[in-house]
């Protein structure tokens, strides 16, 4: 039998839902600052003002700065999965997944996903000198994302359609490497120039380990 | 005829040479704060801290944070002249200068010349999205450093010891991401090991170049 839900639980769930989607809200809001003024800047009350809400509101959110900047990560994350990783995952074989992960992070930087380029670019490089648990979480994407462009390529190894002399920790650096600095001269030149040389030279590369 | 200088100049020229010293030392402090605080952190308050200065004497050296910041880019670009540009210097062929210039930067690394890693790679990655005038001398140090790259490899291949089909930008890229990303890995993970791996890509990607 159907239950009609009670007038304070629907009250409950609805402050719920507001809650919910105001908290995301605000940790994207937080994500775009970060990647332009820094996550160590990221106070309760400098996001109080870009998201004119009041301090003590945010509190209710967020205890500590260091909470949302942990939050923060969580939410770019989110996005991350949701640009790069996810549309990788359709792939099947290992060199597909592969193309998807280093195409789908091109496309991700060039469509402006945050205004600071690349979220994890930008923050590990002012956190990696500052010990604690935000320089933590960044060091562990990262990892993460190496092992998967790492595993793409093993499996693409066992698959046949990636030379089997290819070392994978540095296929995956080289790969990396091209993606990460080409993050950087996007957001320094303000051109899709070095996006779409990045994307020549991944192609060349893995054709070049396809032989 | 020889003539003694008299008192007052003496005093004079000794006291400019204490001053110099002084503001030496001052600007090598701020440069090892910026890879590790940021160059933005980097106020007259900050630095007094750091060097044990007053707050007032620092402003004798410099008038302005924005000055500070700038004196601070020219000596670390001292720097990076003396551990990376001037030995490359000594190579009379193209081949051999880009062989130096890559080793060069990856050596200026792992000896820890600052703290936080390259000092253009920590400051750019923090101003990238802040236009002016600090931002500006930056982007400038690395468009002399990618040139310096380029115009190695086009006279390796007048010299015919580069392959006439590898495209000089391309390359100068393929190379400056693996350094970029070797610095980056070095300063997250504190050992040696991707200073190495890049070693062997540069390496193995310049033989490749030769064929």
């Amino acid at each position: 039998m159907f239950v009609t839900p009670e007038p304070e639980q629907t009250r409950a769930a609805s402050r719920h839902a507001r809650g919910e989607r105001s908290r995301e809200a605000i940790l994207d809001a937080a994500a775009q600052v970060a990647t332009v003024e820094g996550i160590d800047g990221l106070s309760i009350g400098r996001l109080a003002q870009a998201v004119g809400m009041s301090k003590s509101g945010l509190f209710g959110h967020f205890g500590s700065k260091e909470e949302l900047q942990l939050a923060t990560i969580d939410a770019a994350t989110e996005l991350f999965e949701q640009h790069v990783l996810a549309p990788a995952e359709t792939a099947t074989d290992g060199l597909g997944r592969l193309r998807l992960l280093t195409d789908g992070y091109l496309r991700y930087v060039e469509d402006d996903i945050f205004p600071g380029g690349c979220f994890f670019a930008s923050v590990l490089s002012e956190m990696d000198t500052r010990p604690g648990p935000v320089r933590d979480r960044l060091v562990g994407f990262l990892t993460d994302w190496l092992g998967r462009l790492e595993a793409a390529i093993r499996q693409a190894q066992e698959e046949g359609s990636l030379a089997a002399g290819e070392e994978p920790v540095d296929l995956a650096f080289e790969l990396e490497s091209t993606l990460f600095f080409a993050n950087a001269q996007y957001v320094v030149s303000g051109t899709r120039e070095p996006i779409e040389r990045a994307r020549r030279i991944v192609e060349r590369r893995l054709a070049r380990a396809t032989r």
